[in-house]
């Protein structure tokens, strides 16, 4: 385990210390890059069963954080990410060996085709090299996140909230047990040891020793981190999803998709935040689907035309549409037709997930190509949009970027591919 | 054809300026997005007609640039790269009629599985968005940039060096003449009309309006934009590219490949600049290699060894093994064999392209996994590194970015993948 003994020291020159720990990555990077799959999936089963052997240490470290937060003052909220259950422990064990069954994409080479030259011309997959990852109060991100980049053989610079720091350090300190227990190196997974914040300026900005940045967790966290990293960021903004209910809508999906879209969880980034009804099936799909909301509790805003057929619903300002509820609050419009409903979202979305409910082929293929978000769904609920469910095997995060990875990044997102040049002695004529 | 007519006002607002070509290439974007294969390609066979008709008028513009250039006392280099010919002009009018015969991959469906849940979950290929697109002296970028961006569905904003601006606007009315033609947004492709620098800066930090910027230029201009650019940067820095010639080196082959990496061109990016041989073959390789060099006016610099065994090399010095000399100078260096080679590598290379000469297996497998580079190559010369050669088609630079593209990039180096779900009333339960 890493010495922090020197923490008062160390705080007292963050740049150093945090230059230190990059270098240490970039060094530790080489060598995972190069671990084999049973070397790799060996470090996952032993931090795994660290995890469990270690509960009662974890979950006295957690204590004490959480003691703190309430001390502080801290949201219940905030408090409930922060606190570790026996069953979140186990959770986080699970998931761990539940990577290592993942397929290894590492080395993997694909398209290797003769050229008229006579090269053989291919890619090979390969790691980024060193992931920061930045999150708030979750310290069981400590874990996957430590997981998803072991697996995809990068090494990891972890900065998680200054009021999850025990914890994360206790997990952290059985991250570094399983890492050592299949000899690779402890500093693949660092946790930074301060709760300064110029730690994180630090992080972003080291381009020589840090390939990506991955920040998780609220909004004014993730804007602050794209306006000052130079470090390439894969991120996740606002999750403004939508459900377009079109002219010929199987009436009983359209129902079942848009309650559950909305209220299965309220708190998630790919629940519906604006549900879009065209004209001509708002009399028919409104009044039973407002219904549910209403004795579901949930609140509803709507345009003009809503609000004449909903009573219970009150006026939505220009703000509703572009705003991310995370909460029983859903505004609601009513469409001319799929072309407005189109133009809407490519205003308000934020490009996470929208889905049409219809019956009719060559609107869900328009919405299909036309829509401009990391997921677009046909007949299906906006909550689908996740890594699990996509077969991804688990997800660093949701990229609402275009960039490199879009939409749930699982461990393909965490790598890149290099080209591979097989020849006999070719040379440019 | 755009009215340029209010120049003069348009530099006295440069900031609205550019703020009104961002907003019409991304409603040019949305258009493009949608635009069928056909299309594309009827516009890209307008512009190369265009460019066929009017190539009078286009080395007439050309023609004011270059005595602008020479007025300004522009190097020889730079006016070589600058001036047009009968030949460049065909020349760009057959890159997009090539262009046109490439697969289109805009909507083309990948991995579409259906999951435990019922729902079907795939990736669809779409384009960026709008592509910005800032390059230095050559006038055919805006040719091969406006073609690459049509034809993978996205718009540009392209911004040419200032000595170039005649010849540019003179392309840029042949791209607005085949756009119409084939009755696509002129907007689609907008050359900047200002050589104000500011432009530049509003450009790379337009993130609402512009979704990457791909600098082609010299090593200042892509430092400047890296350092300031808030939109994502696909770039291309140095080429400081290595030939490792192996113990088991097949020692014609390594003679060839050495010579035509460093040879074939001097002032291109895959040129090799460091070549590296194992102690146990110098004596053999060196010494005709090293002929062949100073037969066609090589300088040679190398490490005391290699000093040692060819009179006429200079010592090099520590600055040597990080040069890109774009030039007949060659850094040699004696190394004791593929571990040596792989750390000078790993330190000193760019991560442009590497390559390998030997006959033995096990290390060729070793040199393609732990060399870290763009292009990792065996027994291949460093000069295939290139779109062409790879069979990409065209490229429009080569990346030694880790994220999103990597090596040369291609049409679909400026496109992403995003998420579908076909369903058939799926909810999360």
């Amino acid at each position: 385990m890493r010495d922090y003994s020197g923490q008062k020291d160390i705080m007292e020159n963050i740049k150093e210390y945090m230059k230190g720990v990059g270098q240490a990555a970039r060094a530790a990077s080489r060598i995972m890059a190069q671990a084999d799959t049973a070397l790799k999936n060996r470090a996952l089963t032993h931090i795994a069963a660290a995890l469990q052997n270690q509960s009662a240490q974890l979950l006295a470290a957690n204590a004490k954080d959480v003691a703190a937060a309430r001390a502080n003052g801290l949201d219940e909220a905030s408090i409930d990410r922060l606190t570790l259950t026996d069953k979140t422990v186990h959770a986080m064990a699970d998931g761990l060996l539940q990577i290592a069954q993942l397929p290894d994409l590492i080395g993997s080479i694909s398209d290797l085709n003769f050229r008229p030259s006579g090269i053989q011309v291919g890619k090979m997959r390969v790691p980024l090299g060193v992931i920061g990852i930045i999150y708030e109060s979750r310290p069981n991100v400590t874990a996957d996140a430590a997981g998803l980049c072991l697996k995809s053989g990068n090494a990891a610079i972890l900065r998680g909230g200054s009021e999850a720091i025990h914890s994360n350090q206790a997990i952290a300190a059985c991250v570094h047990a399983g890492l050592a227990a299949a000899g690779l190196p402890e500093t693949a997974v660092q946790v930074v040891a301060t709760t300064d914040r110029a730690a994180v300026g630090e992080l972003i900005t080291m381009n020589e020793y840090v390939d990506v940045i991955v920040p998780r967790g609220g909004k004014s966290l993730i804007a602050r981190i794209t306006d000052e990293a130079t470090v390439p960021v894969i991120k996740h903004l606002d999750g403004i999803c939508h459900v377009y209910i079109d002219d010929e809508a199987d009436i009983d999906k359209a129902i079942r998709i848009a309650d559950n879209a909305k209220t299965h969880r309220y708190g998630v980034c790919n629940a519906m935040e604006t549900l879009l009804v065209s004209m001509s099936v708002a009399a028919k799909v409104l009044p039973p689907l407002c219904k549910i909301y209403l004795d579901k509790g949930v609140e509803l805003r709507g345009d003009a035309a809503s609000c004449a057929l909903i009573p219970e619903m009150t006026l939505a300002t220009i703000e509703d549409w572009s705003t991310e509820y995370l909460a029983p609050i859903l505004s609601v419009k009513i469409v001319a037709g799929l072309d407005e409903a189109i133009d809407h979202i490519s205003i308000y979305s934020s490009q996470h997930t929208d889905s049409i409910v219809t019956e009719n082929y060559t609107r869900a293929m328009r919405f299909l190509r036309e829509v401009d978000s990391s997921s677009v769904m046909v007949n299906a609920s906006t909550r689908f949009a996740d890594g699990f469910e996509y077969g991804l095997g688990a997800e660093i995060g949701i990229s609402t970027d275009k960039i490199h990875a879009r939409g749930p990044v699982g461990l393909e997102g965490l790598t890149s591919q290099k080209y591979i040049v097989l020849g006999s002695g070719q040379i440019r004529v």
